[in-house]
């Protein structure tokens, strides 16, 4: 018998390129809605946010915004800002690049993920942003 | 109780780099599967179309195009073409690079996306495609 | 009334990048798993690691690797190297652009890929590595 549980987590991030870690925001989750085997759905609410897994340690963090900035630099021509000039027309494009979902497992009752694998929401905007990450848990309970 | 609906969306897009929204596709399927709370699963089949969010503004959809042809230009050489000759070699890894799959999440019998953030189906072949994309929709049915 | 099946795959990879085929061991998992329409979960564990689909020819798995080595070169400087002086920066940041997971679908007991598409395992690290993906198969069991 497959149960539903839902819920939105929500992070405080500064401007981007910002990243943190959510995994035990995440477990914390699962022990809630009590599921003992399945998968979490994870999406970003909002069009320059982005989620992934990488080991949350400083020096590899910062060469991640730094590959990150290389695919969609903030300092070249964007088109967008000719319609917004808001200049975040690369935070747009980082974002979508990344990708806005991910899909985890649950075993055991615990999240599962490497031992230097986090699940880590970006901020890619050019202001602070409180991201709101809409979750659905679905599996099997325990006995 | 959790229910599972499926179906499939077909989309004719134009030689690539081809960029459409199917946000409104997704709600009327959510809307006909009755589904109020759960995941969209969504999976472009086809090796050279991708799946992902972006604000659907012309300006930031030429921003994303000029960004997938530079991690993967069409006018460099390609090992792709020494066994097919098809042109298409970037197509392949722009593809790949972007990814094939997307999970998105419905609140109260509608998609959660934000409001400047739409679902696109990404064309990145030589030639226009109908690119199909198969949906299972996972989640409880409204009372 | 939905199912819910899990398993781990577990695939050799070499040195990376290294890129393995797994459409079969997925399509074996859905036949054991005896569902007829639904979805295909996978995460790869561990940040060095990440999944897609690709035509699995030798010409675009080459592109695809160099386009990869683009986005994060082994051989510029890493701040990851500054802590853990492994050589494996790089690892970890093209893993977390490509991403550790995919959700494909399942219709007619079969996994739902284009003809010359595939699901590939990559292996980013600079050393050999045994890669565990976790999958979970959500779907209807046939009458």
């Amino acid at each position: 018998m497959l149960s539903l549980f839902t819920d939105q987590i929500r992070v405080e991030l500064k401007t981007g390129i910002d990243i943190v870690d959510i995994s035990d925001r995440i477990n914390r989750l699962i022990g809630r809605a009590g599921i003992e085997s399945g998968s979490v759905h994870a999406t970003v609410i909002g069009s320059t946010g982005s989620v992934t897994t990488i080991e949350y340690e400083r020096g590899v963090i910062e060469d991640l915004k730094r590959a990150i900035n290389r695919i969609a630099p903030p300092d070249i021509p964007y088109e967008h800002e000719k319609a917004w000039h808001d200049g975040n027309g690369h935070s747009h494009v980082q974002a979508a690049m990344i990708g806005p979902s991910i899909v985890l497992q649950i075993r055991d009752a615990r999240l599962q993920i490497g031992t230097w694998q986090q699940v880590v929401i970006i901020n890619h905007d050019n202001r602070p942003r409180e991201r709101k990450i809409d979750i659905s848990i679905i599996g099997e309970k325990s006995e």
